[in-house]
């Protein structure tokens, strides 16, 4: 079953090269605001897009990863970071707009993630979770990188990483059932999306800890 | 030499798991005290259980990890997290009892991370290695991730790393001598669990540079 | 072509320890400064040391990393641990001399390890960067385990990337031509070298994102 070629592979590396882009730019942009130089915002434009898949493809055994064979993976964050240096104050007011991407970009990469892995004869559970850290892996790492706590990790903003599972998990659904086709992976895809919009909509959050003591820490 | 099989095979497995179930209890408690939601709380236990072995597999090429191969691995932390997530203020309360249980993980994943490494071809010292990684590469993984200073690196610590040192030394020699069995692996492992209470109980720590200037930096 | 034999390999593998011993201290003092205890200590040493290219080797698929398969490497950076522990006030004090072996081990690793990926398959462009990820990830590693913003990221450092990066962009485009000798490759590890020394007497920096806002994040 040749399940990475959901899409044709020129539509698929076109939606590929958009996650990639517009990762990057979140990535570029926290670096402005930690008053990173050119090359700082460089590096973590291409941590931020790079990172998901390359720890995907670290775990699953494809090696070099495909940040490293893809040339156009690896000029697309470089694309981002010079855009962001030269334009930052236009990209922070279009803010609004490239966080609807980066929701798309989540979208597809927990998809293509998910197939990726699951092609490379991982199991099903497993498959979901390198989804989940092909579209969020890269965050991590730019917030790390940042000496941030990880974005992901915070109570206080809005559900991230529950519609890449959500999408994951769908996509090991269609697999278990003999389902998987381009139209359900693509509802995957938009399931995810939306979901995250709606989350950025109405400010869905994840609970935390039951019973907790009110003392907060450092937040 | 089937090195990995100290145990029998079920018996090996059913520790694994309960190393990795305290481990994941402290990924989790950490997680709380940072005011993580309860996907934080999931994530910070799976990289704390996981994450040494991880290292060790990537290091050694046996992938996926076994973290990817093995449902249950993948499922105990989720259930620390939940225990964690709704028993909080009781796993705090018996803190000193998960101290213990985590002082039982160090001694199993320094003596089984050594074994695993030798297994794999890798030299004694770099065995050795392997087994330390793998007994503490999880807790500065969920210290990097949680944004403080690793516990493993601080002065104000009680011993961590030399019980794990030592247990996988003495692993590397009885490999050396060719008196590597259950009962030696067994006692590789009791006495890095006993080294590790023996700190807790009277504060043992590491010294610090000499002559270094009184200025303290930031603990 | 036996790419990475551009030395005699006993006069590379000292070249090697050399530079595995520098950034060992680099790592070691800053160990020191965040007020680590001894083992601490060694193990920024180890992962300022070797950090970069254990990244190259997992990401070229050289597992185990050399730095698991050569004893010497392993060593290197303990000795240089004890060095710091026991003398570090005369080390700190002899600090601009630790900064022109670092920048030597600058120049040598971006050049090796370049050569390396290559010589793994990998393209001219990947290979560079890989060159750049081996001189630079150790210190990206240290900088991350003792909580810090990474060094090489920072506004107010003088340039440390770019040299690696004319250095491992001048070791494939004498790929790309033919005309990589021994003779090309020591040029392009004086070249970084040397640049490196000027950066910093002259405190080269690169520039900001343009037209960002006055307000200056934490640092």
């Amino acid at each position: 079953m040749q399940l990475q070629q959901l899409f044709s592979p020129s539509v698929q590396h076109t939606l590929d090269v958009i996650g990639i882009f517009v990762f990057a730019i979140s990535g570029a942009l926290l670096a402005v605001r930690k008053n990173f130089d050119v090359f700082g915002i460089a590096v973590l434009a291409e941590v931020t897009a790079l990172g998901g898949g390359m720890i995907r493809d670290l775990v699953i055994g494809a090696v070099p990863p495909a940040a490293f064979t893809d040339l156009g993976y690896f000029l697309t964050p470089l694309l981002a970071a010079l855009v962001v240096f030269f334009l930052h104050p236009h990209v922070e007011r279009i803010q609004s707009a490239v966080l609807v991407f980066d929701a798309a970009g989540l979208g597809l990469f927990c998809v293509s993630g998910t197939t990726k892995a699951y092609s490379y004869g991982l199991g099903l559970t497993a498959s979901a979770t390198l989804g989940l850290a092909t579209a969020v892996g890269g965050g991590v790492l730019r917030d790390v990188l940042a000496n941030e706590v990880p974005s992901l990790l915070r109570w206080d903003r809005d559900l991230y990483a529950v519609p890449a599972i959500v999408g994951a998990t769908m996509v090991v659904l269609c697999i278990r059932y003999g389902t998987l086709t381009p139209f359900t992976s693509a509802l995957a895809v938009v399931t995810a999306f939306v979901l995250r919009l709606l989350a950025m909509r109405f400010h869905w959050r994840a609970p935390r800890a039951w019973n907790r003591r009110s003392t907060v820490t450092e937040d």
